[in-house]
């Protein structure tokens, strides 16, 4: 008996068919859009890393994600023979981080990892173009990246990230212009109702130190703040406590947390404490400088905002729409990652998008336009015979500038029609048999069949313009 | 001492800088919309494929070159501690075509793989999906693939490819779309002077047939053939001795294509040879179709065009520029490949452009546009303070249509001009200190400053025209 073959994707990828692309491809030329008009600039890194670039840069859970591709050829099985049982971990299994593996002493089955995320890469890339890249770097990039994660609803392990940083400006300005491009983004998407919530890891330091924790529990309280609006103040005092955190420290964060999204009382409550003062400064300046951006009106204080990455220096960033439980984006300053290679501080400052999250909720409340490049029209023949008269008017069509699906198979026109019914497509245009010149257009949800057009006037009966020229300048 | 930390990418690898990425987009921008007015609908697949489907499509040699992926996680290390010393060779380390590894047996090391191609994953796909795809099936895909081939010039690990194909179709109709296709996307990309050369793989086995070889002794036959304008007819000769063709063979086949690309002649020294009659019916009912396409003026009957691929069974074409060796694109018609998941025949025909060779030779022959996307403007301050006024300003230009790269830090007029001037950009914007309501412009190449421009007015001085609604319909 022949087995099954399986002609499913692997676990955890999907295929994209025709609408699926058209709808990615839709939602991604519109950020392009936006992010080309703020001055960024278009990256692209390969799929393959080097795992020593990879390696030790998302924690231990990250490495164990990383995909790792297997060496080619003899050196792989020579290192096997040679390594016999003794194997124990699968850090055995890689080129450590330092890349010193002695040789022959224990086999090296990889050398190579797919791209985990898009900012380690920009770190590298910064690094190893020093001369060649601006020293603002604007830099935008949408490509896929690849996690060994369980595969569940909404995640993959082949899934894009949406990436666009400003590396090598401390400046308010910086904030704005991401947080204004952001919003932008999703407003055009159609995500009226959109909210971006900005907060400053500054004030939080400020408020966990005046409410007198220790420095070891700064993550903590900030793991806990990060649940306050799902859990309530209440929630945060036992989580805090959970984490260790005294019944004296609770109380004074919280009392701090009680001023809400006040922040001239925060500023006051924390007194003359220096980082805590520049913070809010630098809140106050990145709210007035976003409030004449596409930001305006959507970018609100939040001092619960705590957002889970340990690297974030300065502002956070989320964005919110209505009715969705977690962030369609988020982002924030972080000073201290993109010098990684070269050992030094450089300061960035960036957004990113979840892509797959706007796509799904995109989907599910119908926010796709009605067509998304789909054919204009599909032509038909009654007779295959008249196949060159068919292709002679289909290429006036194209250079009209409509898309023509040209089918090769004799078709009846009320089969075209209801295709065309089916697929939500706009004309059907057929030939008669032996008509050389004229045809009939049928424009979907209408009654009337125009027939016998002359070839030359079927472009401007569907409504095509000539092609336009290139905008200025 | 410290050890270098290694910045560049993988070995055959390479990263995209923003003009690389722009130029790479403009065409497949071009070749987007030429499919997309042909009525291709994009697909996209993983980049992760089983290696059950990779694995026996692409010859010993492709087998080698695939890149494996390892597996995540325990089994692998207790796949290894099992197995201990005895691997023998590599084919041990990956999971069988046949996936019957007995487990325990052997250790699995990957049951992944890089995609290799985008002809295998179409040929899954439209098994997969079989209701949910149309009958006639038109895809193009425009995705990288990776091969662990040893880089060299212009040789990647990983690079793009970019296919076109008509699945579920036989009709001459097709050839001539493919090749009309085909040929627009190069002379859109400005390749004018590029030639379409087409040929058929039954007029090629008849001619050997007729010149009384045996059936065995075809491929040999084709790979000669295949050399004729690199070595004359002298050198096809003494090919086909190499490879055993006795000199009657050799004598009589030669005969046969000292008819050059005489299709009439060809056709009378054929004789009554049914297949032969066939391919040249079919050869010449895709030249008439094909001159009302773009492929007019630029399609060639070649009787020495013969193509490498064992797998085509109709025409066959090869896109071809002026002084460049090698093809630009190829393609043709495969009736067996695309069925290979469901034990069927599927008639289908492609072409396949050479994405990574078009972007060498556009730049070597200087053939982009001058401006690829880059900012209209960039918006300087001669005093930070200004921040706000500046955003207003770039949200003005911005919402006209412009692409404008606003700068954080204080820069003089002269190094902003002279920025200009380097990167070949449009104009240079700054506001004077204090100047909330006006701006000073610069055009490149140009003498005059127009300064003290009212916001409003800055816009239409560069040429900026309002943003156009889309295409009807």
């Amino acid at each position: 008996v022949a087995k099954a073959v399986v002609t499913q994707p692997p676990k955890g990828t999907r295929d994209l068919l025709p609408l699926d692309v058209r709808r990615r491809d839709h939602v991604i030329g519109v950020i392009r859009e936006v992010y080309e008009a703020h001055g960024f600039e278009p990256l692209q890194t390969p799929a393959l890393e080097r795992l020593d670039t990879l390696l030790g840069k998302y924690g231990e859970e990250g490495d164990q994600l990383l995909f790792k591709v297997l060496l080619r050829g003899e050196p792989l099985v020579e290192g096997l023979r040679a390594a016999g049982a003794h194997l124990q971990q699968p850090g055995a299994l890689v080129q450590g981080r330092s890349g010193e593996t002695a040789p022959g002493a224990e086999p090296l089955l990889a050398d190579l990892g797919l791209r985990y995320d898009l900012t380690v890469p920009l770190a590298r890339v910064y690094a190893a173009y020093q001369g060649k890249l601006p020293p603002l770097f604007k830099r935008y990039q949408i490509q896929p990246v690849w996690r060994a994660d369980t595969p569940g609803k909404g995640r993959f392990r082949e899934f894009y990230q949406c990436d666009v940083d400003v590396v090598g400006s401390t400046s308010a300005l910086v904030e704005a212009e991401v947080a204004g491009a952001a919003a932008e983004c999703l407003q055009r998407l159609g995500f009226d109702d959109c909210v971006l919530r900005i907060n400053h890891r500054g004030l939080l330091r400020a408020l966990i130190e005046r409410a007198g924790l220790a420095a070891a529990q700064e993550v903590d309280a900030i793991t806990a703040i990060d649940k306050l609006d799902k859990v309530g103040l209440d929630g945060v005092a036992r989580e805090l406590e959970t984490r260790g955190v005294d019944a004296t420290g609770r109380e004074a964060l919280l009392g701090l947390l009680a001023h809400g999204n006040d922040l001239d009382a925060l500023a006051t409550a924390l007194g003359d404490h220096a980082a805590g003062a520049q913070a809010v400064a630098e809140l106050r300046q990145v709210l007035e400088l976003a409030s004449v951006t596409p930001a305006h009106g959507k970018l609100r204080f939040d001092v619960t905002l705590a957002r889970g990455l340990s690297y974030y220096t300065g502002c956070i960033f989320e964005a919110n729409v209505k009715d969705l439980a977690g962030s369609i984006g988020g982002g924030g300053r972080y000073d201290g990652l993109i010098g990684m290679f070269l050992g030094k501080q450089v300061p960035a400052c960036g957004f990113s998008l979840g892509l797959e999250r706007i796509l799904v909720v995109m989907a599910e409340r119908g926010m796709f336009p009605a067509s998304l490049n789909e054919p204009h029209a599909v032509l038909g023949l009654l007779d295959e015979a008249d196949a060159k008269a068919a292709l002679r008017l289909a290429r006036q069509l194209r250079d009209a500038g409509l898309r023509v699906d040209l089918r090769p198979k004799a078709i009846k026109p009320g089969k075209l029609r209801q295709e065309i019914e089916q697929r939500g497509l706009g004309h059907a245009i057929w030939l008669e048999p032996g008509a050389t010149e004229r045809a009939s257009l049928w424009r979907r949800g209408e009654e009337k069949v125009q027939t016998n057009l002359p070839f030359g006037a079927i472009a401007s009966a569907i409504g095509a313009e000539p092609p336009k020229a290139t905008v200025a300048p």
